[in-house]
């Protein structure tokens, strides 16, 4: 998909990577939020996330990892690193992943200039008002040193609620695919017993991506078994075949994981 | 480093990277918990996980990720896509991407032979005895079927409570380096305040990984800086530099991010 400012009408597939950058989740400090965040809210609006990396903040590592996503996929969404400290590397990483000069936002100026007390807009803050080139702002309504988006990358903050509400106020600019439609059967069938038919399920839906997810619930083992596809009336064809399946195994079908 | 059967105790850097397998984690349905576990594993053994990448269950995406992982990294672990489904591809794209024959282990059929009721080991079922030829099991103490390593590449289930045993049960076939030690100074500082300082200091340090992560507690804003480097003389000096920055900054050093 080229980039466009207006919702892909045609039913095409948009995809998405991920990124998230910082030390502190590769060494286990923090746990990361922000990647199942995204994967919920993508996938809501029918963007199909196809990998997610995370990376330490050493430049190389970054620009390599927007440079292989950018070709990739139609949106990368990167997270963590645009704060004003040594440690934040990710705008002037992004800018050399473009070939383009890091330089100061006037428009970022103006709103740290408008948000911190005279005298306080020091150089490391800064920093926060970086941009490659040509980038447009992606607001922050919680700390307000911006986001930017250049080119099909979103560079959103790191500390979970602000980037919440970063993507809450870009995503209407993001084209969103057909979205994806999900049904779950469950049943209290190991995946062992279960596995041959389904994979003839699969075989007879190519157009499904049907998963399994074995769960140990109420003393026994079952499996959750998740129907993806963007036509509701196949699904509900695949599904009904689903439930026969099960209850030819002697078990019943649930509407949903049991508790 | 070349594998080695022992631990390294020269100190020198030993690397790892982690792929996570499977759409649940990018279509949101599962959040994944494998990677902060091994994320604090790892570094506690003194190796450094630089990398991680969640992948679909698509064969060339796998076979591409472990490929580059396993070349630039001392050991690669992989996490979901053993069962007995049709979604379950880890051990063959692992095999393909080491250009060897996935076969039937011998040892792993005898494990499951064992486990099963007569009459109930069915051919989804063997699809877990398959690894790549010439690989080693990994004991898997929760539901038998086991995980393997071939080269510098450790394959573990997906179920957290199953891969968590099989890494208990491997660590110490790992080779740890100088374990990376920690120390933690936080201040009601923000963090816009402390960074010139912490820059400076992070420059007469260059042998420390400096980390700065804001917080907002107790309705004030704060800054936690994490210093992480392998010789602990050198933390406990640039820790005593940290406090004094922070107290030349009127605020108090704390010991731990306040609650």
């Amino acid at each position: 998909m080229a980039m466009t400012e207006h919702p892909a009408t045609d039913g095409s597939i948009i995809t998405a990577a991920v990124l998230v950058i910082g030390n502190e989740i590769l060494s286990g400090r923090t746990r990361d939020v922000n990647l199942p965040y995204l994967a919920v809210q993508l996938n809501e609006i029918g963007v199909r996330l196809r990998e997610a990396r995370v990376v330490p903040d050493v430049e190389q590592e970054i620009v390599d990892a927007v440079d292989q996503c950018r070709a990739r996929y139609d949106y990368v969404f990167t997270t963590g690193g645009i704060g004003p400290t040594h440690d934040d590397i990710t705008a002037a990483s992004v800018a050399k992943a473009f070939g383009l000069p890091l330089v100061l936002n006037p428009e970022a100026v103006a709103r740290l200039e408008a948000h911190y007390e005279p005298g306080t807009l020091n150089e490391a803050r800064l920093r926060m008002a970086h941009t490659p080139e040509g980038a447009t702002l992606i607001d922050n309504p919680v700390s307000i040193a911006p986001g930017f988006q250049i080119g099909n990358v979103f560079v959103l903050a790191g500390v979970p609620s602000i980037m919440q509400a970063m993507f809450e106020g870009l995503k209407h600019r993001l084209a969103g695919g057909a979205p994806v439609l999900s049904r779950t059967v469950a049943a209290f069938l190991p995946e062992g017993a279960i596995a041959k038919g389904l994979g003839a399920l699969q075989d007879r839906y190519p157009g499904l991506e049907i998963g399994s997810y074995p769960f140990f619930r109420q003393g026994k083992f079952g499996t959750s078994l998740v129907l993806r596809g963007t036509e509701s009336a196949t699904l509900a064809a695949a599904a009904d075949e689903l439930r026969a399946l099960i209850r030819s195994l002697d078990a019943e079908p649930l509407e949903t994981e049991p508790a």
